[in-house]
């Protein structure tokens, strides 16, 4: 079935829960049908970034590279989903001006409760020196000013999470008539 | 309209052909219905690759990440046209076992006529010495064993080439159903 092409962009700290998110609204996008291709940003430094580092400069090469991809896969009527850090604020919106059809989502949670998750041990390694240019420790963060979603991941479940994003969309007209689910399905925000 | 996703690529020394072809190729799949990106070697070195050079390691990274791109917008139902050099046959037959729907057309010309025809101006100053790793004159190129197509461009026309793609396109069943130009309407090879 042809639908718009579209990119869901996430940002936000590492831990935040973007790619867990992205994977749900992939399956849930996918069961309704869509072409939809998640872009999360450490598989994209294998496949396109190799070698890049973390210097502003790397990170927005890095970015750019995601970004050049969604806008391909948007103009072609897929839907792109890019979970990646992607910490300033200039990038991220020279992406959306290319893309056009763009829904930025940021996964917004404070460091203290990430640093306590830690789920991969990286928090308490750079909160102790060990990892240079952690974003949000030694690295900076500038969180978007007008994001189409903001997802309070601290006290909010993925469910009412996606819930806001499905209803953005539909609202927006990028899901297929008849076939999304029903936006009052989902709890309000 | 739906359609199978599935790449072209063109290989083949500098001059040859390839980013004309593929334009061609572009605009008939288009006025088909179908959903095109063309992926020129030139431009994919400025959004996916700066900072590359030419050694067989830099070349190699260059062409993985075009047919990783290839191989995305494949598996989403777009067609993928590429049109790079990509001198060596390993990396282009990986491409090929990644991607799937893989149709390798080889842009052959003598270095001689290429050499004559100097569209860039570049054999002049590669024979000259002047450009260092020059595909065909200081560089290796490794010519595909069994492309699917290959086009003798210094003696077939652009629309006898494009009529031989068509055909195995065709056959392949990767032209929408009576979408499809009628390939009686192009010359037999």
């Amino acid at each position: 079935m042809e639908h718009k092409g579209f990119t869901i962009w996430f940002t936000g700290l590492s831990g935040a829960g973007k790619s867990t998110l992205a994977g749900l609204l992939e399956k849930e996008l996918r069961s309704c049908g869509m072409r939809v291709e998640v872009l999360d940003g450490d598989v994209i430094r294998t496949h396109l970034s190799k070698g890049l580092g973390f210097s502003k400069e790397d990170r927005d090469t890095n970015i750019r590279r995601i970004g050049w991809v969604c806008q391909v896969l948007t103009r072609n009527g897929v839907v792109a989903i890019a979970a990646a850090i992607s910490p300033y604020r200039d990038i991220r919106d020279e992406v959306r001006s290319h893309v056009g059809n763009f829904v930025e989502v940021y996964m917004e949670a404070p460091i203290a409760v990430l640093a306590e998750r830690d789920v991969k041990g990286l928090y308490k390694k750079a909160l102790a020196g060990e990892i240079k240019n952690f974003t949000g420790v030694s690295d900076p963060y500038e969180p978007p000013l007008n994001p189409e979603v903001v997802c309070h991941t601290d006290h909010e479940t993925v469910g009412e999470s996606l819930g806001k994003i499905m209803r953005v969309l539909h609202q927006r007209g990028y899901l297929l008539d008849g076939t999304g689910p029903d936006p009052k399905s989902f709890t309000n925000p």
